[in-house]
């Protein structure tokens, strides 16, 4: 019996490093997912390759499949959109494959919403573990500087809420090993399981 | 700040073989909590040292433990109790260290009623994921014995419905791996980060 795969979403603040965790945890050695290629309607540079590192498709086409619900999730970013369909992520996990997702805060909010069993991971800018110091201890900045970083903080906190699990990326190596540990676990979590033997056991 | 440590508590049916693996886990190199040593009315046998093996009390003393509510779980065996005092492992949560508990399933029930949020492991035995084969496939067997098969595997799946992991011990080295993958990534759950952060930002 094939056990369905894990849907794992790597995301957090922008700038925060996930695109190099990502790639870091595609080069180690014991990685077994797929990593889900991104749709986009933005023009094909010169050395990408369709398939690879984007399906490249027109405007119409990519509405098209917003509109038929095709789209796990997608964002417009300057005149383009760019998103993850979700006819081949559905296929992976069928198949018994995890499918790795590294996508922006606002689609990982997308893809909770339909599929809330997916493993959310938010990786966090190392200096969020010492809020405050980066806030109030350079002693010169103006209460409006401090305010805003306030306002930062807290808005990366809240967004944190939605997920799982909170990974620092203090270290890039190291992040990719917390990350790893968590996605080998994740396999192992009951309500995972459990209705593969129920069903072993009905089927007697 | 310190973080509150991790109540772990590995249990399973009897004979999986639960004392090996924590055995195995506590002499591995890079474990990082504390066992908890178990309280019993039974007499000490030549070479049981007072606190490292059991806590040796008596009856009353055992008794005077439960009325105050001072024993995380407790059972009693051939006349004899046997348990988890409460304060230590309190107390040691509180530092910031993780406990880690190897009991048997009665207990691990009344331990969820008071800690929900510890972390629980069922160790399944390694035929539980040939769940058929053990039960069907002798040929020979009369049906009452297919029968009693079918309603140990039942018991235990039920069981493990009550736990967060199930684990399977089909090599002891591979269990180890498994559990300490689990606590490891058991610390960046947002559930237990995400308050720490909280009260940072409103005590700035």
């Amino acid at each position: 019996m094939t056990e369905r795969g894990l849907l794992i979403v790597l995301s957090g603040p922008s700038g925060v490093g996930k695109g190099t965790v990502r790639k870091a945890i595609f080069e180690s050695e014991d990685n077994d997912f797929q990593y889900s290629v991104s749709m986009t309607t933005r023009k094909q540079r010169i050395g990408e390759i369709e398939g690879v590192d984007y399906y490249f498709r027109t405007r119409e086409e990519f509405e098209a499949m917003i509109d038929k619900g095709d789209m796990l999730e997608y964002a417009e970013y300057v005149g383009n959109y760019y998103g993850t369909p979700l006819p081949y992520v559905l296929q992976t996990l069928e198949k018994g494959k995890d499918v790795f997702l590294e996508i922006e805060v606002q689609g990982a909010r997308q893809v909770k919403e339909k599929v809330p069993d997916g493993v959310f991971i938010f990786l966090t800018p190392p200096d969020l573990a010492e809020l405050r110091l980066r806030i109030t201890e350079r002693g010169t900045d103006a209460p409006e500087v401090i305010d805003e970083r306030m306002k930062v903080a807290r808005d990366e906190i809240e967004m944190m809420s939605l997920y799982d699990y909170a990974v620092v990326n203090d270290e890039v190596p190291k992040a990719v090993e917390r990350i790893k540990d968590i996605i080998s676990s994740e396999h192992f979590r009951v309500d995972r399981v459990i209705g593969k033997y129920r069903k072993m056991l009905e089927e007697l």
